[in-house]
């Protein structure tokens, strides 16, 4: 079992529950991407920022998620990021949400690196100084 | 009983309730604005649009609400909007939500018109068409 | 290109929006279940109904969706459902979001049908008439 | 200028914010909410809890809130409650909302103490040791 390079603590909000009493499965992609966005943080990266002049985003390419076990109101998650996989415009990670023992949801993000150019939206290569710390972090 | 400017119709979305069973309350802010949006839409209006060669927008001044039954998974509502004043930079919404002929929620939205200039957020005045039409709706 | 077994249009809302001046992704994942209750609505199907006296539902198995074009406030999106593949006690959907001839989104939503027991939440059959009528639309 | 009764930090997320690139205004009413939660969670008091075999439950009267300055994404808030008003049957809250020394937003939730009874949702009286400690509170 890996080490996660990144693990935030998320309590269950009330608004966060459905009808069926447990945590609406489309939060779930939210924690992952709280969790992403506060790794990102912990290396220095400005989310948003600018390269080369020009404004930078991390579109997702896909989102999926397996759900294992119901969350409640008011319980206490783990929220683990993994490194999956660096590429030269995108990165894959992997995400175990936990309560204690027991895996509540397995989930994965594949973001683009992007700009913003004259000619739209148009993937760019990862800054190199991020792209290193990430594949350390694999 | 006055006329209403407008009305949408929802229909009460599965992630729109929370664990009691019921629309989580914060939910009929966005029925009340996604209402607002469809008016101005009818009037022509282009949110977000540009104005003197500024960006122009509607942020809140507030949001208020009574809440006087539950809504439930499935319910067909049937959000009305009036125009209860307009002033020169700003404008203030009644909303009628109602279920059948059960009054579920009465809330209002109170918005300014600004603009983003180089000293940053500024209350502009109203378009005059736009205006007018409204004060016409009151 | 099969016919979807149902379609539904949504305009998207303002806060549906993020910063990016996009569809926040995991609001795809609400669209693909609004559209999937409606259709079974269409089919009779009670979500969350009773059945030999226990309550029954829909939790999600696994959710994913591939992001091809962004969407943006006021666009008017098509969501169609395919039945993609029915068994005993569980369904999986696959879902294209378009914008006019775009596609947006494709995603799929895997979910079992289950009911709160004595001894917790347990898979359960699938009503004979609704899995017939699921066949039918595969 | 009174002692908040109780606060909680919220680190503003990605998606929280609009394509106005600032928090929706819906969710100051969650963030209200949280803190209310967290705070009735200190007390001891269990939210959604059993009272001489009734469920109980928090029903939102009111809510309301003034917008001040906006909030962005990564912003780390403070929010903080202030009980305004202990009846015997609803309790009234008043929540400041700060980014450093500005103040971002105030609002209130005037929230009714219900019992789900045979005939439906009845109010019932605060359980008396919760309204000691909010009347100390005040």
């Amino acid at each position: 079992m890996s080490t996660p390079a990144h693990q935030i603590k998320r309590r269950v909000e009330f608004y966060e529950t459905d009808m069926a009493g447990i945590v609406h499965f489309t939060n779930f992609f939210r924690f992952m991407e709280a969790c992403e966005h506060d790794f990102l943080r912990t290396l220095d990266h400005e989310l948003h920022g600018v390269v080369e002049g020009l404004e930078t985003g991390w579109p997702r390419v896909n989102a999926t998620c397996d759900y294992r076990a119901p969350a409640r109101f008011g319980d206490e998650l783990t929220v683990s990021l993994f490194v999956e996989e660096v590429r030269n415009r995108s990165v894959r990670y992997r995400f175990d949400i936990t309560k204690g023992d027991t895996l509540v949801a397995e989930g994965r993000l594949s973001v683009a690196h992007v700009a913003m150019t004259e000619d739209g939206i148009k993937a760019v290569p990862l800054p190199g100084e991020l792209k290193e710390k990430l594949d350390d972090l694999k």
